[in-house]
């Protein structure tokens, strides 16, 4: 652990603690300071500083992303970060995945992941729950991308998209919106009751982020910031070191009778379409970030939202803990 | 004729004329007043004094809109704008469909409608050259208003005229954008011609301030702005007034060889889905402008995007000139 996180008096306090400390490579949100891109040197100053000061937004993305021991001096910090955002021989899209793989499937697995693996109904109605609101706000992210890129392969791909989640294609390829709804209803509860009840605080919090950072930032991060997220259904992370997938899939066997053929159909739909959906996208993401020289704006973004992402999964447990306590 | 526009020395100059004076009920956007909605006696004194001053950008609003005649006194100017804003018996809706009557199929008709009722080849492809940059923006307009409205009945228009316009459904129902490039090459240019033209600066322009407006201002506004426009080729226009219709409906007959079969297939889809179109979303525009309070708005922004349509009609006509002319 670099330092404690004691002094929480300064300018760094954020509706979430995970917000502020994010856009470490052309800016740190924290204190709006500014560095070149690839400038590891005097960002690595830049955080040894705030961390022998105990400045909570910067230690807890070190302590995150970074290391939690105290490094012996800024440049071997500078060097750790700089090794941090290398991207290899993998490229962009390759260095998403492994830390997307680190953050919920690695030897901390996601809480939510783990309960999904074998899932109870109010685990389920957790995820009907909190994910109905989280559908929307994916539409607007999404259509923000439209709004606002000029390049007509995006377009299509976003079209395509929020077809598939939001608005369906036919009565044979119903929208993952729809086929959510479908599994709540399965479990006992009312479309109306579902559509009535409000998100948890921690959701609302985290869908304002998103639409904040939709609505501000260029759309090639935020193309990073949302597809980057349907990593969590993409089976063949697998192969590059997950320790489990998103749910057991033998759970989806038609013989098995533990969860409802709706709750079989929702789940379906996003092991098939999640893994091209994301593929495509980082595809996009990686040709144009390198285009546009976004690159690290791109990497420093998707590390935000991956934060919110944590931050929203847990609010699908807490909302089952409520159901199984009520 | 209220006054001459000899004085064009004050802060009213804009990049275009037609822009800066147009939100009048809620703010005049050339020098920035605001007057409580309704309040017709302020607006009017306001106006005329800034006309008895000879201020371009209000007597140029003024001279269109209103009246061309000098109005005895402020009082007289309140009482005629505020008989021009009334929505009368038929709602908002027929206001709207009576001021583009006016300005589109009134007793002069846009040039561009009167070249169009029975189409030389250099009209059809200003009409593709100019209007393929439309429908880009037009995607990213409607993006807007899906990035921003909560409410389900908006969005899933709104996508659907998406897939409409730009995405197409299928190789049975392409979308407007495709069948407009098929016009095109239908008249013997090739796509990638059609593809690789830049627009002209009156398209450029009119198309800046549309994502502008789709950008700053209230879904509302944004919806009634884009889908108010449809009513170009809504053929129930002629009764409620219009001189003529978009174009003599006679050349889509099989048997006329007067324009290719592409622009048939081109001018029929519009001929049979903007009717539909601009009448559903003008629905929609109705019901929310009155439940949000933002109908003066809305007719403030209707007017502002009817006059920058008007000039990109221009453009198309200028390209078939400067076709004619080559």
């Amino acid at each position: 652990m670099i330092s404690s996180t004691r002094n929480l008096g300064r300018s760094c306090q954020r509706n979430s603690p995970f917000e502020g400390a994010v856009f470490v490579l052309t800016k740190c949100s924290a204190c709006g300071s500014t560095f070149p891109i690839g400038d590891y040197d005097h960002l690595g100053e830049h955080y040894y500083k705030f961390a022998e000061e105990s400045d909570m937004a910067h230690v807890m993305w070190l302590n995150r992303y970074i290391t939690r021991k105290k490094t012996e001096n800024a440049k071997a910090l500078s060097k750790i970060l700089s090794n941090y955002f290398d991207l290899g021989s993998g490229g962009l899209q390759k260095w998403i995945r492994l830390r997307f793989i680190e953050r919920f499937y690695g030897s901390h697995p996601h809480p939510f992941v783990v309960a999904l693996q074998h899932p109870t109904r109010a685990t389920l109605l957790g995820y009907v729950l909190e994910h109905q609101h989280f559908l929307r706000q994916w539409v607007r992210s999404c259509s923000y991308i439209m709004a606002k890129t000029e390049n007509t392969d995006v377009t299509m791909y976003e079209l395509d998209n929020i077809n598939t989640e939001f608005g369906g294609y036919s009565p044979e390829r119903l929208s993952h919106y729809e086929l959510l709804l479908r599994m709540g209803e399965s479990l006992g509860i009312y479309r109306q009751k579902i559509l009535s009840t409000e998100p948890l605080p921690d959701t609302k919090t985290s869908l304002k982020t998103w639409d904040e950072l939709a609505k501000n930032e260029h759309w090639v991060e935020t193309m990073t910031a949302m597809h980057g997220l349907e990593l969590i259904a993409d089976r063949t992370l697998r192969g590059d070191g997950a320790v489990m997938s998103y749910f057991d899939p033998v759970i989806l066997n038609p013989k098995d009778r533990e969860v409802t053929d709706a709750t079989k159909d929702f789940l379906r739909e996003g092991y098939e379409a999640d893994v091209g959906h994301s593929k495509e996208a980082l595809d996009l993401v990686e040709k144009y970030a390198k285009e546009l020289n976004k690159t690290e704006d791109v990497q420093a973004t998707f590390l935000k939202s991956i934060n919110v992402f944590h931050r929203y999964l847990m609010a699908r447990l807490q909302r089952a803990e409520q159901l199984e306590s009520a």
